[in-house]
C-alpha cells in the first residue's frame, strides 16, 4: 500500500456538511492501489465498558474503557489519472462524529487517522480520529434550491436582439452588418429580449444571465460609470422592472453582472480623482500608489490587469464597501432580481464577499451568488460566500476532449471525475458549466465548427451535475473566436439559423428537464472509457432510474458494450432496446434509460 | 519520482498571505524522493512577446505570445515521517501571483500544476497555474502582536490562592487540607492572585488565562448560571477590575474563558424551560428534542457529551447570539480583559465565531480569541475566525517522547514537524502550546515523577514557536491525575515547593524573554534526531542569531556532535564554548547560542 498517495483532511472538499444532518467523506489513496475502505466512526462521546451490562451513554472514559465504533464500506466513487476517490455519506444519530479509515490491499490492512497510521485501530482515545465536532446547520452549504433545475442563457445585451431603435446610441449599426470590434454597437436592448421570450420559453431555459447593464462607456459595458442606473441603450428602469416580470411569468429568472472588482474610469468616483487628485474626497476609494495619475507606460494605480480604465476599488475601505453593498441590495430588492454573477471575483477580499452574502441573502435568501473564478476555488465555496463559481474547469475538460482532440476517453473521464471530487457535491449540483462565453472563442469555432462535435459537447455539458449555461446563439451555430469575435449579433432570419442544432438542444433541454436524474438528482460515474475506439459511457443513477450517456468521439462507426444487463429506452429516438449495447455513428452520443 | 506523494492544493496551509506583502508557498513530496524544487512564478498578466523590445506589461495575450515566469529555489524546511515539506516566500510586485512546480529527482524534472503534470512548463496561458489572485490586506491572518512575546499561566481559581477567607462559600476546606475531589471547594479568589501578583511577575509570566470566574455552579463553573457576574465565591466586579488593572500596571495580560458552547443547568433560560416546558420563551435557546425535558437515561436535548448539567445553546438564534456576543463585547469594554478562550469551540457554528470576532475585535482590535480545539483546526484559523487554538498536537508529541518514552528521537522531531506543517506560520506565531492542563493529567504526573523529564518537557515547549502556558503549580513540581486530581491547591510553603525546578523555569522565561529568536522571531529546524542515543538538536534561526536547543532523552550520557562549525555559548551556565559539540547528562538538555 502506497501510505504517500493516501491524503485525506479535516477540511472540505474532504469532509464537508452536505445537509442538516448528513456528513460526506472521501478519501484519495493510489489509483488501483487499495482494493477497498471502511469508514471506522462513532460519537466521541460513546464510551462502552468491556461488560456489556455496564454499557451506556458515558462522557467519563475513566468509567468506560473503550470507545464504540462502527465500520462501513466506503465506495469508490470514481478516479483520476493518479488516484482513486472513496466515498461515503454518515448520519451520526448526535450531529457529532469522530472517524479513521480501514484500508486493505489484498494483503493487509491498515487504520489511517489524523495521527497517522496504525495496525489496528486505537480505541483508548479518540483524539487520533477525524473530527466533525457537531453539525450545526448555519454551516451547511446551501445554494437556492431552484438552481438545481435551472438551465441558464447567457445574454450580451448589445448582441442579442433589437427591439426599440429609438434607444439605439449614435453610431449603432445595422443589426449583424458587420464582424463585431471591441468598440462597435449593434443596439440591442431589453425590449429585444421581451419580443424574443417566447423563444426561449421555447428553447426550454429557465435562467437569463445579463452580462452587464448598467451605465457605462465601453460596449461589453464592464466599466461602469453609474451601478444605480440602467445605460440608456439598453432602456429605462420601467422597461427592465417590466423585462424582468415578464421573465418571472414565464419561470424564468434572471442574473445580474456585478462588476465590483473595479470601477470605470468614467465612474464619479475616479472621475473626482483625476480631477482633484489628492484632494480627492475619494482618494482612498482605490488604491492608488502615487499623484498626479497617470497610465502610461503602465497605470501607477491597481487595476484589473494592467487596464487603465478599470481602476480596482479599495473593497476595504467601509464607504466603497457601503457603495456597493447597496447597490448589491437595491436591484435584489427594487428589480427582484434573482442572481449576482461577481464579475473578477477572486481579485476582491473575502470579507467583502461575506458581507456581500450577508447583506443580498437578507433582501432574499434565494438569490444566487456566482463568482467568476476560472481556477480551484475552494477559499469561496466554504458556504460563507459563494453559491457556486462558473465552472471552466469543466470547460476545459470538455472542450480538450471533444473540440479540440487534445485528450482521449480515458483522460476524459479522470478529467472530468477530478472535477468532480475537487469540489464538494453540494457545489458541484449548482456549479455553473459552460463551454464557452463571452470571454472565449466560442465553442463551435473551438470544435473547428464541426456541429457534431458541437452535439456532443451540448449532450456532454447538459447531462452533467450543475447549472448549465448556454451563450446565446451556440444553440443555432453562431460562430466567432476570442472577444470580440466572440459576441457577433444573434442572427433572427431562420435561413441564417442551424435549426437542427437548435432541435437537438431544445430535445436535451427537454431531456434533462423531464429526465431530473439527469440534472442533479443522480450520482455521476464514468464506467467505460475506451481510448482505442475513443468512446464513452457515463452513469447516472438516483433513486428514480439508472440512464447512460453514450459518446462516440471518433470518426468509426462505434459499438459500445452493454454497461450492465437488461433493456434500456433510447430517449433520443423514443426507441426500447432489447439490450444496453449502443452501435453510434461517428461523432455522435446518445442517452439510455434502463427500463 | 512519485507523483502520487506530491501534494499541494491553493488553500491554507499549502498557500496563505503571511502579510500585507508576503506569499507563503508550500509543497509536500515523498520523503527523500525529490532532490530540489523551484518555484515557477510570475504576474497573470505579464505577458511578453518574443521580441524583447516589444517587452511591455501587456494583458491582452492576443498581443504578447508568452507569460514571462521567474523561477525561484525553495528550501526542504522539514519532514515527517512519510514526506518533506519545500518552501518559500514570494513578494508579487502586483500583489497578484500564479505558480508552479518544478520538482527534480536527480534523473529528470517534472512541472506540476493545478491541471497536473507536464515535461516542460506551458507558457501559452495562465490558466494551468496555481493562484493567489490578490493580496487584499484584510484577508491577511493577523492576531495581536502581543501574543508572540507572551508567556501564559494558567490559573484554576479556586485552587491558586485564597486571599480572602470572607468570600469563601459554605463547606469551603482547609486549604490543601485534601485531595481535590470533583465537588469540594477551597477557596481560592481574586485578592489571592492579586496577593501572588509579585510571585507571578518573579516567574516571568506576561499573561494569565483564567479558567471560568462567572457565576455557576460547579466548583470548576464550566456550567454557568450568570455570564454578566462574577462569580461571589472569588469576589466582586470591582475586586476583578482592580486585578486586572494590577495586572496591567505589571505588564501581564489577562484572558478569561467564555463556554458558550452550553449553558448550566441552573441558567436562567434553560431553568425557565425546565420550568414551563413547551411554553417557556427560551425554548429556542437550546436544541430540545421533546418535552418535557428528561435527563435519564439521556438527555433528550443535545448537550456537551451526554452532560445533562450543560444543555448545548442554539447559536444560530439571533437571540442567543445577541446575548453572548453581548457578554463577549462586556468584558472587554467594561473590565479591559485582553483575551477569550473559547470553550469547547468547535461544536460552536462557524458563523457565530465570525460574528464574535467583529464584536470582540470592534471592542479591541488587539483582543485575542482562543479556540479550545484538540484537532487539527484549519476551518477556524481562515483569519476569520480565531487567532489561535489549544495546541494539543503539541501536547501529544512532547509527551510520547519526553514523559512517556512512546516515541524515538526521530519520531519526536517528525510530530513536532508536522505540527509546524499542519499550520500556517501566522498561527505557528501565536498557537497556545501546552503540556497539561485542568483537562489533562499533570505533565510532571504524565512523566512518572521525573522532574529531569518535566524540565526537557519545559525546555522544549518554551524553545518552540507559540504562546507557551505553564499551568498553575507546574513550575514548582505539582502533580496530579486527570480531573480533579490535576486541580490541586497551590502550595505555597516554600518547604513543598521545588525550588530548583522553579529556579529552572524562571531562568527558560528569561532566556526566551530576551533571545527573542528563541520565540517567535527564529525559523525552526531540526538538525539533528539519533535514535541510538536518543538526542535531538533543534535549530532556532532570525536575523538577530542562531541557537540550537540539545535535548538528550536517555539514561545515558551523550556526546552531541556539533551541528555547524564555530563557537558558542551556553546560555543557561553562560559559559564560552569552543565548539558545538555538546557533552549532556542523562535526561538533560541546554540551549547553545553561536558566537
Amino acid at each position: 500500500m502506497l501510505k504517500e498517495a493516501v491524503f485525506h483532511r479535516a477540511m472540505s472538499p474532504f469532509v464537508y456538511k452536505y445537509d442538516e444532518k448528513t456528513i460526506h467523506i472521501r478519501l484519495q489513496t493510489k489509483k488501483n492501489d487499495v482494493e477497498h475502505v471502511e469508514l471506522i466512526w462513532g460519537d466521541p462521546y460513546d464510551w462502552h465498558t468491556e461488560n456489556p451490562d455496564d454499557a451506556d451513554w458515558n462522557f467519563d472514559p475513566s468509567k468506560a474503557n473503550y470507545w464504540n465504533t462502527f465500520e462501513t464500506p466506503m465506495t469508490r466513487s470514481g478516479s483520476d489519472e493518479l488516484f482513486d476517490y472513496w466515498f461515503i455519506d454518515v448520519i451520526p444519530p448526535f450531529r457529532r462524529l469522530r472517524y479513521g479509515f480501514r484500508l486493505h490491499d489484498g494483503q493487509s490492512s491498515h487504520v489511517f487517522t489524523e495521527r497517522g497510521w496504525f495496525d489496528e485501530k486505537p480505541l483508548d482515545d479518540t483524539g487520533y480520529y477525524f473530527c466533525v465536532p457537531y453539525l450545526n446547520k448555519v454551516d451547511v452549504f446551501h445554494a437556492p434550491d431552484w438552481v438545481k433545475d435551472t438551465v441558464w442563457y447567457q445574454i450580451f445585451p448589445d448582441r442579442f436582439a433589437n427591439g426599440d431603435p429609438a434607444n439605439d446610441p449614435a453610431g449603432t449599426l445595422p443589426w449583424n452588418s458587420t464582424e463585431p470590434t471591441t468598440t462597435n454597437l449593434f443596439g440591442g436592448d431589453f425590449q429585444g429580449v421581451i419580443d424574443k421570450i417566447d423563444y426561449l420559453v421555447e428553447l426550454g431555459v429557465t435562467g437569463i444571465y445579463f452580462c452587464p447593464i448598467f451605465e457605462a462607456k465601453s460596449n461589453h459595458k464592464y466599466d461602469t460609470i453609474d451601478y444605480l442606473e440602467i445605460d440608456p441603450q439598453f432602456g429605462t428602469k420601467e422597461k427592465f422592472k417590466e423585462l424582468v416580470d415578464l421573465l418571472h411569468e414565464k419561470g424564468i429568472r434572471i442574473m445580474l453582472d456585478a462588476v465590483f472588482n473595479h470601477a470605470g474610469f468614467h465612474h464619479k468616483a475616479f472621475a473626482d480623482i483625476r480631477e482633484h487628485g489628492s484632494n480627492s474626497s475619494y482618494r482612498d476609494w482605490f488604491h492608488l500608489r502615487n499623484f498626479p495619475l497617470v497610465t502610461e507606460p503602465m497605470p501607477n494605480y491597481d487595476t484589473f490587469a494592467f487596464v487603465p480604465e478599470m481602476p480596482k476599488f479599495n473593497t476595504e475601505n467601509p464607504e466603497v464597501k457601503a457603495y456597493l453593498l447597496h447597490v448589491a441590495r437595491y436591484w435584489v430588492e427594487e428589480f427582484g432580481i434573482d442572481g449576482w454573477r461577481l464579475d473578477v471575483a477572486n481579485e476582491v477580499d473575502h470579507a467583502f464577499w461575506r458581507d456581500f452574502r450577508n447583506v443580498v441573502k437578507e433582501a432574499n435568501p434565494d438569490t444566487y451568488i456566482l463568482g467568476e473564478i476560472w481556477h480551484d476555488s475552494q477559499e469561496w465555496l466554504l458556504g460563507d460566500q459563494f453559491d457556486a463559481v462558473m465552472n471552466y474547469p469543466f470547460t476545459n475538460a470538455a472542450l480538450n476532449f471533444f473540440a479540440l482532440d487534445k485528450t482521449t476517453a480515458s483522460a476524459y473521464a479522470n478529467d472530468m471525475s477530478h472535477v468532480l471530487f475537487s469540489n464538494t457535491m453540494n457545489v458541484n449540483e449548482v456549479t455553473f458549466n459552460l463551454i464557452g462565453s463571452h470571454d472565449t472563442p466560442r465553442a463551435l469555432t473551438r470544435a473547428g465548427n464541426d456541429k457534431n462535435k458541437m452535439r456532443l459537447l451540448l449532450l456532454s455539458m447538459l447531462t452533467f451535475s450543475g447549472s448549465p449555461v448556454i451563450y446565446y446563439g451556440d444553440e443555432i451555430g453562431l460562430d466567432g473566436d476570442q472577444d470580440p469575435g466572440c459576441r457577433k449579433c444573434m442572427p433572427w432570419d431562420p435561413a441564417e439559423q442551424d435549426l437542427n442544432l437548435l432541435m437537438y438542444t431544445k430535445h436535451l433541454l427537454h431531456l434533462r428537464s423531464h429526465h431530473k436524474t439527469l440534472a442533479n438528482h443522480g450520482h455521476i460515474s464514468f464506467v467505460h472509457a475506451d481510448d482505442e475506439t475513443n468512446t464513452i459511457v457515463m452513469r447516472r443513477m438516483s433513486q428514480d432510474g439508472t440512464y447512460y450517456v453514450y459518446f462516440n468521439n471518433s470518426n468509426h462507426q462505434a459499438t459500445i458494450p452493454a454497461p450492465q444487463a437488461g433493456q434500456g429506452m433510447d430517449l433520443f429516438s423514443n426507441t426500447p432496446l432489447p439490450s444496453l449495447d449502443v452501435t453510434l455513428a461517428p461523432y455522435t452520443g446518445t442517452i439510455i434509460q434502463v427500463i
